[in-house]
Formats: C-alpha cells, structure tokens, sequence
C-alpha cells in the first residue's frame, strides 16, 4: 500500500493517470494555504468537479475504509487538508462543518503566527493561544489530524501535549540531518512520536540534504537512521509534490495577502521559484523507486511497508473519527 | 412511524423534548429563509451545537436508515432544508457541497422570482430559467430534494417535469380545499404526484379552512379526499410549526432583505404576526391526536401509518441517495 502524506500538485487528468501508474492508494492534497472558509469551499467544488470527471481514477477520501475500496476499484483516494488554519477563520464552528466536508488534517499554522499557534518562521513562540486550545479540543473531538509541519517548536511541543489524540507532522524531515528552519528538532520529533504521531518524510528540495541533488540513497539512509530513533511505526511518506505549479503558486503559498512585499520562504531572491525535484523522484510514478530505495537500507519488508503506507493507513484508521465513534 | 415534513421552531430543550413526547422520529427542519451560503452554515453550526448538547433527544440525519437508528435510540433524526436558493448563491457546484453538509430539501423559490423559477406571489410565472434547469439536474445527480411549496404553478409543473426523480410540496393543501396563494391547484398536485412526488398537508392556518378555528374532522376529512383523489401513498404531514416563534421571525420570512418596504405575505396589516395555531394541533405532542383524527375517516391503518411517516420515509430512502447510489 502506498500513502503520500501531503501533495499539492497542479492537478489534472495527467497527474491522476501518474498516480495510478505509481500505485498511489491514497494522498493527502492541500486544499487551502490562505484561502477563507468560502474559498476553501471553492476548492472542494473544484475537487467535487475532478470527482466527478475522472470517476476511474480519484475518489473522494472519508475515511480509511475508502482507500481499501479505492484500492478495490483501482483508484486513488483523496484526502484533504488545509495548511493554514485560515478556512475556519475565527470560527471555531467550522472545524465540525469542514470534517464534515471531508477535511482531515489542518495545520495550526503556515509559518506565520496564526489565531492558534506560531510559525516557524517567526522570531519569538509563545506557544498555543487561547484559541488554539480550544480548537485542539474541537479537533480531538470532530478527528480532525492537528498538523505541526509549519509550526515552531514551543508550539509544535505544546499541541502535542494539549491534543488528547495524536497529533501528525506530515511532511519535514529531522532537523538534525539537514538544519533547514522547516525541519524538526529532536525534542520536537520525541514530543510527536512519543504520543502515537506521525512524521511524514519530504521530498521537497529545502528539507534535503543537498536539496535537488540529495541522493536516493541519502534520503533512505536518514529515514532507516530516524526510524532507529523514533520507531519505524511513526514514519510514513509526506512528498510535498508540486508538481506542474508556476512560480507564482510558490508565492502564494509564501506571501499569501499577509504583505505587500515579496518572502522568499525557504527560497531566495537569485532563486524565488519552485526548486527541481531530486533526479529520481520527479512524480507520482517514482514511489516504487522511493520502495525500492528504502529496501537496500536493511530495514525490514513490514518495516518499509509500514512507511511506504500501512503506518498512514493505520493513523487514519483512528484519527478521522469522531473521538464518540472511537 | 411518525415523520414531520417541515417546521421551523425556535428550538430548545423544551421542543426536542416534546417532539419525544410526540413520538417523532424525524423532522425536515428550515435552515435558511434568505440566507447567503455562510449564513446557512452558520445555522447547520448552531444545529450541530444542538447535536453536542442534546444527544439523548435528537440526532442528525443523513439518510433514511438514520431515522431508524433514532428510533432505536428513542431520538429525532433532524433533517436539513431551505425554503429558498439563496444558500447556494449564483454558484452550482454548492448543491454537493450543502448536500455533503446534510441538506436534504431545497425550494426552488421562496414567493418571489429568484434565480432558479418563480414565487407564488408574483404576478407573471415564466418558468424554469437556464440556471433552473442546470440546478435541478444537479439535485437530481446528488440527492437533493427539489421543494416547491412557495412556487407559481408553471414553474412547480416544469420542475416537475424537468426533475428525473420525484419532487415534493412538502408544506401545502390543496387549494380547492382553501384557496390560499400558498396551496396548490389540482394540476399541480397532478403532476407531482404522478411522478411519485409528494404532498405534506400543513396546519399552518393560512393553508386552513377556516384558518386558526379549522377543526381536526375538517382537516382528516380533506386528507382523506385527498388520498382519493391523488393515492395515499403520496401523501405525509409537514406541519409547518413555527413554535415559540417571535413575530420578528415571519417578517423575516416574508421579508428578508428583499424589500424596504414590509410585505405581509400571507397576513396583513391588521394581523401582521404569526397565527394562533389550531387548538388541536399547537405543537410536537399532538400527533398522537392527528393521527386519532385520521383514525375516523374510514382510511385503513397501513394508508395512515403511510401518511403519518411511512411515506416520508420511503420517499426519503431513495430521494436522498446520490444518483449514482441508486
């Protein structure tokens, strides 16, 4: 079985034939950066749509059962998630209303302090808000999967503590293999995984070793090493695949309408754009490759399975429900 | 089995309570009157505040099996719906995303001409318009109820025959019974009915012969020539209980935010407010005492147990599916 964690890809009827190509039972999509509730809403009718076109390829993803029947029916199952709190607003309402809506994980924060938490990117972190504990509780409550990739780490720490569920970091790396301001810091990773959650592994270029030119092997090896550290059963893939966006999408996602200036995130003004892909995994059809990679590191066939997709499998089998449902 | 086709009370503990009292196992509530998209979840919030804080008396429903495990669990199963297109705004794609939020009825209009068809107090009734149309394909597609209780006669027989699954009036009388603005001439109760559409008798008084004074002979006496004239079969209750309403609420209702001016819509200036209801029928306790009614009219056990629920409910086992689920 294979999951991807997180994707936000330019989507279209190619990228859903690659996934099936790359066996691809279920992915996590972004639907939401900076948008508002109504237009969060705009990207599910815009999903509803894709559903609708290309029924042999994608189907909506509820809950973990439906990546079986995907798998049955030789589909992919789309799970959505927000980056950004900002689809709920300051409304703590639409936690409920967006699960509702097939909403499965959000982060407290994209790296900017939020109405909940503080994000990576800023100097100080203070830690949760008022609200955001109270939304943590509302999200334990609905199964809606607090999302800490963005976060700093006071604020990463403390939700994993508040959460009375697990929590998920669905895509970064160790912090300690490559020191990017995205990665997570041991104390992080421990605070995560100590408690049953998630980290997803990236592919995206700024969270490896050598970005672009990060080898496969290299990448493997650090996930063999951090499975050592924090337990295989915790790790799963979290890509971070963009593939076929212009530039101008990597902006958004930095700038959003929170500045007038330009942010460079994780890239700089002499290189502003998307980073290229590592040679060897450029899209959805690359996962038996990444499998493969994982296999030459000595870790076990359940092992890699379990990261490949049964761990996610797994998580979302809990973590979706209504905690009265569990 | 008793089911209410509409109401919309000023809900409270004291209501969920006697809707227990009353036997109901499940209502088709009024969420929106002239509410934009975010006004309505707004409501569908406040309704799942409801859910949270009451469990023991009502539930949310989705589907018919919900109103069997209601019953079961000694509950109400509420089901959503709007007396008027402004939830789905100019915007098509939010007939699937208010049907995933658990709406299951929509009116196509709400007195006045709006986007889809026209009112029943206009003056001119040309139909179906291009958007009409394109709506009523796509309630069909996801499940979504085509309600044309507050349409003009042209348009309500369009739907009719537009719609490829059965409509519903599901708060009217016939109007050779009272001609009232708001209940429905003989060809269109014919051409909802012969598709397998159905008719909610309501005890609003305006609808009633002989308004808040109508006795409960009266109003069995005209289901019973009903069922003659148009099949018991399809036929149910939608009482249009307004309990504990202010005043306020029916100028909304008729108001909204279309007019400076106030329209008294079914009242008048002398008796602007909501009508006393019938003393035989005041609120959720009283089916018992409809269904007693019902009893004297020579109509056999299975064609009122049809009437009292029955008939909503199998209405509602296929209405609400998705097109596709069928």
């Amino acid at each position: 079985m294979n999951i991807d964690g997180l994707q936000y890809a330019n989507w279209s009827e190619k990228i859903f034939r690659q996934m099936r190509k790359g066996g691809l039972d279920a992915i996590h999509v972004t639907i939401a950066y900076h948008e508002t509730f109504r237009e969060t809403v705009l990207q599910i009718e815009r999903w509803n749509r894709y559903f609708e076109l290309y029924p042999d390829l994608i189907m909506k993803g509820r809950w973990a059962s439906d990546i079986k029947k995907a798998r049955d029916t030789g589909r992919t199952a789309i799970f959505f998630g927000a980056q950004n709190p900002s689809p709920i607003e300051d409304d703590i309402g639409l936690v409920e209303v967006l699960h509702d809506l097939g909403l499965r994980f959000m982060q407290l924060t994209y790296n900017n302090q939020s109405l909940l938490a503080t994000g990576c990117y800023e100097d100080e972190d203070p830690g949760l808000t008022r609200m955001g504990r109270e939304v943590i509780a509302e999200m334990n409550r609905v199964g809606l999967v607090v999302d800490m990739s963005h976060s700093a780490d006071r604020s990463t720490i403390e939700a994993a503590e508040v959460s009375n569920r697990p929590i998920a970091i669905t895509h970064a790396n160790p912090y300690d293999w490559v020191p990017a301001r995205r990665n997570k810091r041991d104390a992080v990773l421990r605070a995560v995984t100590d408690r049953g959650g998630m980290l997803g592994f990236s592919l995206y270029p700024h969270h490896l070793k050598g970005k672009s030119d990060c080898s496969r092997s290299d990448f493997c090896e650090m996930i063999a090493r951090t499975a050592d550290l924090y337990g295989p059963e915790n790790l799963g893939i979290g890509s971070d695949l963009c593939q076929d966006q212009p530039d101008s999408v990597v902006e958004w996602m930095r700038v959003g309408r929170w500045t007038k200036k330009i942010d460079y995130g994780e890239g700089s003004a002499s290189a502003p754009g998307f980073p290229a892909m590592p040679d060897w995994f450029k899209d959805n059809r690359d996962f038996a490759a990444l499998r493969e990679g994982l296999s030459t590191t000595g870790m076990s066939t359940g092992e890699i399975d379990g990261i490949m997709g049964g761990n996610w499998y797994r998580f979302f089998e809990t973590e979706f429900l209504a905690k009265a449902d569990l």
